[in-house]
């Protein structure tokens, strides 16, 4: 943790560049491949290619065997169709859309899911088609070097005996599911593809709960820095802060709404006893969304409190000139009368003139003193 | 990119002279020709004319022929109603208000569809006559030079087999679909007319991400500017982002509303199959206002943002202000002391006395500063 | 609109006197004159009277005939009851109760109506009785002198064949209305007493736009003005004019809620063909109320602009200070220093000393321009 | 009027003491004296005593006889319950428990009717028992003097021929029914209990409008103030008015949702044709409610002039500093340039120069003025 | 009161060291111990060991006997399941998960309901399964020392002769609902299982009011002290409550949602004499809710009312300086002309010039006292 804050302050001004600033505007709005007007189900490939090629993963199980097979040809996995047992088959890159239509017309997907799997950035929700169920959601991670959240879409495609993943890019929150599947003996092998969808579902929301875990830390790290240092990094910072927590509502709320229209019963793909899991899924995502406007709360009384602070050491600043200036101005004035050049001032004789005005000037001084203490200035 | 924002640069504050300003609030406030108490269905011509001349085009067609017509007159169109093909007659320029009255009387329309489509600045909305569906929608583009959204009202009004469209001026988004129906056998030329309905406010709806995408790399543009200028050109361009913001909210949030209305089968317009995609629009336009939600937050923090620099500009100001006097007025004050010219000032006789007040002086000069330092103001 | 302009400059002060303001907020919080406790149904003249004597009108007619009487007694009114056609008797003036209880007897409203109809400030509401139904809803209009919304009380009385119309003066939205059904052979002289509740209704709502229109104007002139002036009576015109949203915000939002309730059949006065209209009315309550919260949107944005550029002018009067201090203040205490009497200040005899002092001070002065324009204040 | 104000203008300050400030925070959280863990319908004195002895009083009516007793013994009350004439018995001061405990023992009350009763500082509610419904609502009034709402709790028991009312004081809102039910053939005689209650209802959410209408008043009189004083009083007193609105809001929101839930037919307790007397009520206080929210937006744009006019007068006295430093302190810089005693000053001897400096000096300052007016400043 | 808040005002700063910071943030985010991706039920231990190890009682009863052991094992407790009297067991501490495994085995409870139970910081729900109702809600106290809330799990497993109660840590608000218990014929005794479990809720909830309570005692005081110190402590304190009472309101409304689903039948846990109670239990949540909310609006206010001190205490010191500087720095000017050296300077012999120039003097600082007195600044 010690470390890990001191970190913290080394780096939170240069990871604020102009360069970063973009990447993360960019990421509110995202721009779409599709051509206006052009027909629904239109393949084509949106935004920029994230991985290098793409990677083919299937598990295919029920409750006495399992086939796992970590790099697959496609060909294999459209053969999957006719199995009985349950077939996960998980793509990572979305770049060949080619490939995304050759699989979804084996499967026989609405030309619409081809779409929506090809262009990342759409919000979270569930559709029922004839004989295969949609799913989109968003995976959340935070990347803790640029203090930003990293969005990528996974879809699923949920059929009798399969469910396709789609991601952005390698890496995900699946490995946990991966175990169960190849202990064997466990719940998730003596079921159907609905559990196994659930339990990804469940996986990717679990995770939301360590991205604001970090979140939180980190917004831990600058209430302690708002007390401390009223820069304007801080203000920045703070800023930047907001929008990643505005990013995170909005990937979030959807999300909330596609569980409920779950528990809604507005699909089938669910049984009931599959159900009850869901609902704690829902259950999680309700307290997930909880706690990121309770952050936002948080953040807008700091950033109430860095300006209170701004204003407080406007203040600070201005006390300090009044009081100088308040004390020395007027004493310059009456050394000013005595430095004027009249033949006729019949003080600049006087021998104890000179002692009488210093001993005035220590009291107009002390009383101006005393004055600012009585107004608690100093 | 980079020529882009050079271009920012340079017009940003010419683009908002009080000229535009008028503009930008004209839209807001859209005026209406109906002469309140005038009876419902009353035919007059709103707003100004916005072309020169009006300009009918249809396109007739089934699965197997196609009549196109780029420069057509009413009374081609009005012969179409006896085809068993689907029709789409497309007028823009709406100002010969006899012109609608002719067509509205030939396809047997209520008055209202034919008052609504002769005043635009209608919120979007669907309804339900017999024999006909009235929609009416916005179509929004952004003007790169102004800054500012255009708003022009769609109207369709949709019968068993034709689709009437009306626009405000030339130009439209409806290319994409054109293409599509002359390309010969793709979905659209086997389907009816909800369909091509469907494909017309899909390619509206498309276009609105155009215009977020748009606004948004603006708001790059803008926040990247906040940091690096205080003037207060900054806060007017916030300012009428904001406004723009507003304007896009106000116009798309009735689009929701009305897709809502469809899939909730209030009318009877789409079938089935169609409304799958119409669910597709929905989700579009849901996601276009959380984008659209998302960036007035972030114009918003970009406020707080910009007011805190200039509080933090303020105070680096006042600074340096007292700095200068605190150092500088307590010194004239001793230097005063000894420019008096009391006859009796023993101090004046010494000969290290000026050296020693030069001295002393130095020294509190250096104590202010060190002081300064310490309250870490330099 | 130039000498719209000229007009508003010169008068926007002095409207705002404080007479006025008490008159603004006086309209927030309308006077009941009902005692509490006192039984439903009380008939108690409310407010100030506001016409100098009751005036009574009707117009009776069917697809045939018309009777036209601008200036009936109240006793040729109750003859109408027995009447087939079609009566609509106006009556402005509410001050004599006596009036409004001979008329409730006669046609035998409940109680509650009659209270109703004489105590203005009624929130826009439909009720429905044995034989009658009661609307009440706001006439508005725009006191362009004074710039505030001028709130009217209309009551309708809606029976089987007659509308009763009650307003608390002369002069009203209605001369369309009137027209039409002078006019003869139109679609209202042959439809019933809900036809003609639906036109006068529609007519008010018309009225609305008239007022939000001349309200936006006004807000485009003030725009240009936060720009221009920074005075303090602009924030006081803003502040004036979100009150005036608020009460406009607050009168029609209730009309919103009682179309609703007619469009989802709680009232059996409008027959579905009629519906169909109200349905246009209620589209029309919808445009103006989010209208209205644009401006209020708009408006808010206006105090923050005008917000911000007090704090600009602030920082540039700092900046003056701040440089005129700085650069003289170090000067005169060098100038200070020379001007002291010690016996023994070497450099005083030296020739090259006084331009050399000179020189030491064009350089200082110059150093410090140089360091403002660095920093960009000048 | 006027006087209301002047006195206005002196009580405003003292009434805002420490000591009234606890008092008033003290009605946001009432102390609840149920112990946590107690048994529902415990049975416990909550807050301080608040009057000094409990008065029972009654009207036992129908259409044809009266028994009106002021001062009534509890014995009176219980022997009422056989009776087939309606009965209002009245009690005024909840401090004897064991009182409300033999009534309800003897009416059959449910426990936690018992005990809402004994609590003052519940919500409103409505709750059916078995043969009585218990109704409790707040009556509120304006303490002119100390510009606060004083909330009393009402509770209404009502039975097949009884209704009971519980008050924290003397004094109430009552006595327009007392003198209706006295005055014999009124409607209130002729109809039983549950138009009796709706009496007492009405009568006080008729009081409602009293208090806003006094606050509304209030409102005016500060808002002339907020332009005429930017004292820090001003501010308080606006801090103060917000808080009675907060307090007003949240006792009357509750009293909204009871009437819904009345006019939902949730309970029994009302006849049809009394519902549409509660309709009525219903209506009054949504328009109550909206009063409260438009004079909350009301103030919080007060506030905002208030601050507006703070930022404001700092600039004003900014700009006099700045003047007046701009102009003298480089003049002084001159002066101090003539008065060193540098042996070799050549101007010193030119006959001109001291007139020469003096125009030069004229010219500088009358510069400033200048460019102090031309940035209009002066 | 008087030493309560003596107390206060010593304490609150260091109250508000860093440490306690994170501590508090602690609390908005709390972690999770469950690694995203495994199975649902799985039981790990979360977050520190609360207490020094698993504490078990329990209470077995029905009207005529009673079992009472303070420190049972828990084979004991798998024993009461056989019994047909209600058995309350209480578990305090939830490290030992093993425990919450062979319970949740023996009592045939569903996966989740063990994980859950394990994982503190759920929010509030009510959960079915089948033979048995999942319950969990926070239970909250003040820490007065701290000033912040502190939230505990509290699970309840009800069964149809069984409540099992989960607590995180030793001490409770249920001391009540045990000595009723104990004290036999009361109605919790001649009740079952449903009733118990209402107590206990109702116990949790009552206990809610005390903690309110509480934060309005503090509030109040620091309403008192925005008035007399403007320091930026208060800022910090401030900030600190309107944390608090986030946190406050994130952890009681799912509570105000598990009694509506309550009520709404949702579940069958509760019988209808029961639910009577319930609805009692959810007025107080839904007030309690309402003084949250009210109080965030009063501390909202008091932030605003601090900000606006901070300013007009900003005002008052530069009015300070602009009065001494526009009274002084003039004069010092004049004082300087007569301090140059020119040879000629006529004024200089004549005998009345220097207490003609004092006199000046004197009239021009009257005169800038005049006008600053006639601004209102002095």
């Amino acid at each position: 943790m010690a470390h890990y804050r001191e970190h913290e302050r080394t780096s939170i001004v240069e990871a604020l560049n102009p360069a970063r600033q973009m990447k993360v505007m960019g990421r509110l709005v995202r721009r779409r491949a599709k051509k206006p007007g052009s027909a629904p189900g239109t393949l084509v490939s949106s935004g920029p290619q994230k991985v290098e090629r793409v990677r083919v993963r299937f598990l295919d199980y029920d409750e006495k065997q399992l086939n796992d097979n970590e790099e697959a040809s496609i060909d294999e996995c459209l053969k999957l169709k006719k199995l009985p047992t349950v077939s996960w088959i998980n793509i990572d890159g979305l770049h060949e859309v080619e490939l995304i239509g050759r699989v979804g017309e084996r499967f026989e997907w609405h030309p619409l899911v081809q779409e929506d799997i090809a262009s990342p950035g759409q919000r979270a929700k569930i559709e029922e088609y004839e004989g295969h169920t949609f799913v989109t959601l968003p995976m959340l991670t935070w990347n803790v070097e640029r203090k930003e959240v990293i969005e990528e879409q996974l879809s699923l495609v949920v059929g009798e005996n399969y469910v396709f993943s789609f991601q952005e890019r390698y890496g995900d929150v699946f490995n946990g599911v991966r175990e169960r599947i190849r202990a064997g003996r466990t719940r998730i092998r003596s079921r159907g593809s609905d559990y196994l969808a659930y339990a990804l579902i469940d996986a990717v929301v679990d995770h939301y709960f360590t991205v604001i875990e970090e979140i939180g830390e980190f917004t831990e790290v600058l209430d302690e820095r708002v007390l401390a240092d009223s820069s304007q990094d801080t203000m920045q910072v703070l800023h930047a802060l907001k929008r990643e927590l505005i990013t995170l509502r909005r990937a979030m709320w959807p999300v909330r709404e596609m569980l409920n229209s779950i528990l809604r019963s507005e699909t089938h793909l669910f049984d009931d006893s599959t159900k009850v899991f869901m609902r704690d899924v829902q259950d999680h995502t309700v307290q997930a969304l909880d706690t990121i406007e309770s952050l936002r709360d948080v953040v807008s009384g700091m950033v109430d409190l860095y300006l209170s602070m701004v204003s407080f050491r406007a203040n600070e600043i201005m006390k300090v000139l009044t009081i100088m200036a308040s004390i020395f101005i007027p004493l310059t004035f009456f050394a000013g009368i005595y430095g004027m050049n009249f033949e006729f001032m019949p003080e600049l004789a006087v021998r104890w003139a000179y002692p009488a005005l210093l001993l005035f000037m220590v009291v107009i001084g002390s009383g101006m003193v005393a004055f600012f203490r009585r107004k608690g200035w100093l």
